[in-house]
């Protein structure tokens, strides 16, 4: 299909320009566009083609970038980049180097706040503006975007709670397609379902009774209706909330039908949405899925264990467990808070607790950790999946700090499997009681045993909490691993001429540190090297520091890691390259060093 | 007044042999209770004197401890430890090796969950009331009390959320007093108001929104009908929520007509309710009024500062500026994560906020602090009362892990000043544009400079960014110190025989660091000391061992700070003492390491 509207579009006063009768024609253009560019280059489809309708018309009502648009997580953003002066970079979404995934300050004016996590666009957006009223700007519009599912979560609640007593110039449009990644749950889903279906009159209205001129819900496919009442809401002071009912995928038959599958689809053929699937044969299992069987399985046979995931079945693959154990596997929604605090309530009656949470978003629930279960020494097992670099999803959803902020909580024991066994029997182990809280951390992704699940899954060993283990021995320099960086150690030391010389040991317990064999390699190796998929400051190799300066042990220490600045997008191995812990990078160090 | 009926009761056992008539009798006992004890060891007042009916319905009731009953924040536990066996302890509580002044697990089968941070109650209580149907309790009762401004908070909608959609047997009262340290804020709470008012017909019912049987509101006082109510609700399965109305401070009239200043007010005459004030000439000022009388003072001359608390306008003293200046300085509610991402969004816009959150509370904000503020590198002024340790509130509150957490997040700058002057000098610099967000942590309580207000309040020095100083010179140990535990050192090395031998440097600073001054340090100190009232895993110390072993320095170093333990409850300095951080351990310390 030849672009011909669209491509004359390069900001939103090009799309200004046009009459309203033509915009549909610009909306089928859009979404084409999105489709054939993300079919190639992979990325998020779903959601940018339920909000391509929303998208024109708000920028075509609204004066961004004078009015400042918020974009709930980002997902959707495709349509507003491709409309905001991206289009023609929008082939390197998500590429090193590239335009972000996510709408970002840094990359055009009209991305007013860089998003990536759920539910900050209502607390932004009133900031916003607050500031516009307290500098004089009484005629600036403030618009935040939210899901149905980002909705749910506390902290948008927080926003509409301060918003609703202010006379802020706020409009939070609701897009209400009923799913975020997964289904969305929980009570005001229900509500808001029920209010879709008529079955309850606008007067029961819950966003009614913290104070909002409500109006909705309409069809948000529907350009004119749209408009018009986009129109009507620019003149209208104080805070306003637009319920707009859309349908993800929107425009891609497969894609509408199969939500979950085409949020992030992956390579397809842009004209038939059929997915270009690569042979998965012989390649090792993602780490979620080793979580995801195991899990199943344990429980199968220990009627005490609870799986929770805070609104990601299909990215932990605690779906496996909710599918077969519905009664004992639990999806949240967006609530991190909840789902630890949850966690604890449950394990103070002796139950046996999974919390499953991508490591960037176990920041959201920092305190619950700290003050509801280690203050109380719960023996919460956390599973956090998507620990270190991610890859294209880029800065918001590194998971690097883990390390560090749960290394200064007193009675937490921190564990990083080298790869799936350890996972496995890891799961197995905590299981068995240990009296602590536990955080796993494990990586996005592959491991690297293709024969894991036919040779390895369910033959559990219990591991010895607090030992590390000597991979390789050597003679002069030790290197301290933890996680599955280790992996990179194992084989530039394959790559190694030296590697005689250099000894690997696999710290997967970053907490308690095993002191013993650290007094042997402090006693037997002049030079030390630490490497962690997080940051350097906190982290794995501060917590041998810490030993060393307890000790008085003078050797010398060169710790590996994340350095001290955001890391962008980009694959996890040229993400590795640029923090110099690839395969590549460590070859050449060993071989420096050992000059 | 003797206590009769009061005197017999020990546990919940004992009150369920009265007779309902002799109830009121055993509320009069147990305030008056409070008050006697309270009134001479101080601790918290009202919150307890207003819940005394509702404590004694639910322990009359139900039938406790095998019924599970979760008291949110806790402040208002005193009756609850009262009748749970801990009369005869009462007056130990918060003293060390005392009772806690908040429910703690560890102390009483009748604590189920412990509690100090608000909003957690209705997860915990869920997660409790989920793992009883999983084991077949069909018949326990989960109860959640919890107050207006709790249940405002984000987790608490979560929890709701959550609880609406499952028939888990969970109880939540609603606690409604229209106040939590400070008056309750926000759209819920008007919502609330409106419903006590009879305003709201029951129909439009947000709470039934959510899928509970809600029922309310009725008068929290009234013992008959809230036996009868909790009787009825006893009956009903799945999730239900009632709704009282109480009076904070209930009972004693000074408590009842100034809430805010009997939350915790201190030694009082338990007659007349006066209160013994202490007088308060020649102290240092509290470290919380340098805050607010020099924002106030700032905010007079630069239209673009805002103040944020979230709920703490008392505690932080906000209040000064929220009096005079109330467009530019907002109460969120207990909505810490709102509170920092709203910050952003004000920041985007140029204007320079002051947010203020205690320590502790900012462990609910620490992604909003990476996610929305860090990562964009908006200059976000983070005011971090009660940092180190807190004293009295104990393990719940103490402000040890800032340092360890906010050190892992590149952009950040993060600064304890000493005393008074170097706090009103770097709220005066964060003014003046320092293109980076900046936390900036500072203890509870008095400072060391009784005549601060006098000569130094108003005259601003412009600090540098990144500067240690050297407070003393010496001439074989260097001690580094980050804040106002500063002041032990100075204190200590004035009693010190061998002080000559030790200088002192003050590294306000602990990012970015003093690179110059630490290579001076380095190189001229064979044995180097580091004093932070944070946690040694990853705190200030570790950043100095991360620095020498990136140089390649092999100098002795010790590290004194927070042990890996939660520090329970007592005066400061006999917490400090406990770490050994005090003067006196400081004073033995120095003449043993020079010896």
């Amino acid at each position: 299909m030849k672009s011909n509207l669209l491509s004359n579009i390069v900001n939103p006063a090009d799309l200004r320009l046009l009459s309203e009768a033509q915009l549909p024609e610009v909306a089928k253009e859009l979404r084409q566009f999105i489709i054939d560019v993300v079919s190639v280059k992979e990325g998020h489809l779903g959601a940018s083609l339920g909000v391509v309708e929303l998208t024109i018309a708000l920028h075509y009502v609204f004066n961004t970038p004078e009015d400042l648009l918020v974009w709930d997580v980002g997902h959707q953003a495709y349509g507003h980049k491709i409309l905001t002066e991206r289009r023609e970079n929008f082939h390197t979404n998500r590429q090193i180097g590239g335009i972000s995934g996510f709408p970002k300050r840094s990359e055009s004016v009209y991305d007013t706040f860089g998003v990536g996590h759920s539910s900050t666009s209502i607390s932004a957006a009133l900031g916003m503006a607050i500031a516009s009223q307290l500098k004089g700007d009484l005629n600036k519009q403030h618009i935040a975007v939210i899901g149905d599912a980002s909705i749910a979560s506390g902290m948008a609640f927080e926003g509409l709670n301060h918003a609703g007593v202010t006379d802020a110039n706020l409009l939070v449009i609701l897009n209400d397609n009923a799913i975020g990644i997964d289904p969305s749950v929980g009570a005001l889903k229900q509500y808001l379902t029920a209010v879709k279906e008529g079955k309850n009159p606008k007067k029961n209205n819950m966003i009614k009774s913290l104070n909002f001129d409500y109006s909705g819900p309409i069809d948000g496919h529907d350009l004119p209706n749209l408009i018009k009442e986009l129109n009507r809401l620019k003149n209208i002071k104080g805070p306003k909330f637009l319920h707009i009912v859309t349908t993800k995928g929107k425009g891609l038959q497969q894609a509408e039908e199969n939500q979950v599958k085409y949020h992030a689809p992956g390579k397809f053929d842009a004209a038939t949405g059929e997915l270009l699937l690569k042979s998965e044969e012989n390649l090792p299992p993602k780490y979620q899925d080793v979580f995801g069987l195991t899990i199943l399985d344990l429980a199968r046979k220990n009627e005490k264990i609870i799986g929770i995931t805070p609104a990601m079945p299909s990215g932990s693959s605690l779906k496996f467990m909710m599918d077969e154990i519905p009664e004992r596997a639990f999806d949240v929604g967006i609530a991190e808070q909840h789902a630890v605090t949850l966690a604890a309530g449950m394990a103070t009656q002796g139950m046996i607790v999974y919390c499953n949470i991508y490591s960037t978003f176990l920041q959201r629930a920092y305190d619950q950790v700290i003050h509801d279960v280690a203050l109380q020494n719960l023996p919460v097992i956390f599973c956090l999946d998507r620990a270190g670099l991610v890859g294209e999803d880029g800065a918001t959803h590194h998971g690097v700090f883990d390390i560090a902020y749960l290394r200064a909580i007193p009675n937490m024991i921190i564990y990083a499997p080298i790869n799936e066994i350890a996972l496995q029997n890891i799961l197995y182990t905590a299981q068995l009681g240990l009296n602590h809280p536990i955080a796993i951390r494990y990586p996005r992704g592959r491991g690297v045993l293709p024969k894991w699940e036919v040779e390895n899954f369910g033959h559990y060993h219990k591991i010895k909490i607090g030992e590390a283990n000597c991979l390789k021995n050597g003679t002069k320099i030790a290197v301290l691993s933890t996680g599955s960086i280790g992996n990179n150690v194992i084989d530039a030391l394959k790559e190694s001429s030296n590697s005689n010389e250099i000894a690997h040991y696999d710290f997967s317990f970053i907490k308690p540190l095993d002191n013993n064999t650290l007094h042997f390699i402090f006693s037997n190796f002049s030079s030390i090297i630490t490497i962690e998929e997080a940051t350097i400051n906190g982290g794995f190799g501060s917590a041998v520091l810490e030993f060393a300066a307890a000790n008085n042990y003078k050797n010398d220490i060169q710790i590996l890691g994340i350095p001290d600045v955001f890391i962008e997008h980009g694959t996890v191995n040229q993400l590795q390259q640029l923090c110099k812990i690839d395969v590549k990078s460590l070859v050449n160090l060993f071989s420096n060093d050992s000059k």
